[in-house]
């Protein structure tokens, strides 16, 4: 696969080890996470939204109610900035200085154009339903004309941007072995618990949902 | 407790019922979260860079190595963009249209200053460990006036902001409550595993770790 294209603002300026312009795994991080958060400028003041997402192909989608103000800046252009974060562990280290956390991180810079036609507006709500639950944008009632309608969708193709992570367990200095302190890692993962039933539903939890996974 | 401000960039447009300027509310998400998606602008271009945070009475504090650029601009009085966002539920409703999710987030704007004082970087220090596993500051090395200088700090007073939330079932339309798909929600959350030891750790792990909660 195409790496990501390191730009002189993307490019890692620190810790380059942890660095990485592999399209593989950005791919894998954002069809893992669930919550983007997107970044635009308006006269100079930063604007963080949490959003959900999905990836379709090289492309990264957005939506929202058609109102939205953002995803008007956004469809006019406006310069983004969508990062995805996936925490794995607290690094618990002998000294205060020495911890850190274990994370993998996409960062996607970019501008987005508005997914306007009928048939891709249709694909884009089914890359959504299925980034939440694979395969369930077959089950689901598809959109109609009056939903696409009030839904905005933007699509930013996945081109600039960078990974970076980091793994492993905490690096203490040596003169710090005998400090009498547990030292190690806590791995910590977004999982689900027993799916709750709309009290009106028929139908039995199908299987992919007793057992939700992310990975 | 003092409301959070709101002004017309943070003011609730849409679906109000799920906006609040409660201060409460907005510290105990931050508490129980561990990742901030901090954002700027550079020449009009917008960066998010996902930060390990801590809450220090009415501040948050971040912190990194001295040389960062990012903490660079921050200690200059960039206007920031803190966005901190839990993930409660994925809302599964039988159009794909009504799909949605639980979440909480707080979203702080404003501008930081340097922590530069001896005792002032020292219990920021203790702050970041403590978010991290409460109480852990008092177990581990304190740092060195060296490792001090090669760490900047910034505070944001927590002021201009707001909370968003979204909890709840799906809400259906009443014409799609026949049609043949399971509807609910699936609980997520941040959850941790067993603590894996550092191979050269003496100590027991602390009773803390091994039912490690965030809330």
């Amino acid at each position: 696969m195409k790496p990501l294209v390191s730009t002189p603002r993307t490019k890692h300026h620190r810790k380059p080890v942890r660095g990485s312009y592999d399209r593989e795994l950005a791919y894998a991080i954002l069809d893992e996470a669930l919550v983007a958060h997107v970044g635009f400028a308006v006269d100079g003041a930063p604007f963080v939204i949490p959003m959900f997402y999905a990836r379709q192909g090289d492309s990264l989608i957005l939506h929202g109610a058609a109102a939205s103000r953002f995803l008007e800046h956004g469809a006019a252009g406006l310069p983004l900035c969508v990062t995805v974060t996936l925490l794995d562990a607290l690094v618990l280290a002998r000294s205060a200085f020495h911890h850190s956390v274990n994370y993998r991180s996409v960062v996607l810079m970019g501008t987005a154009t508005e997914i306007v036609e009928r048939e891709a507006k249709l694909a884009a709500a089914a890359a959504f339903v299925d980034h939440a639950v694979a395969g369930r944008s077959r089950e689901v009632r598809a959109p109609t004309d009056k939903e696409l309608g009030a839904t905005k969708m933007l699509a930013m193709p996945i081109d600039e941007g960078s990974v970076k992570m980091r793994e492993g367990g905490p690096i203490d200095d040596v003169e710090d072995f005998d400090v009498p302190c547990w030292s190690g890692i806590i791995p910590v993962a977004l999982t689900a618990s027993t799916p709750l039933a709309d009290p009106r539903t028929h139908e039995p939890v199908p299987a992919t949902l007793t057992s939700y996974r992310r990975r």
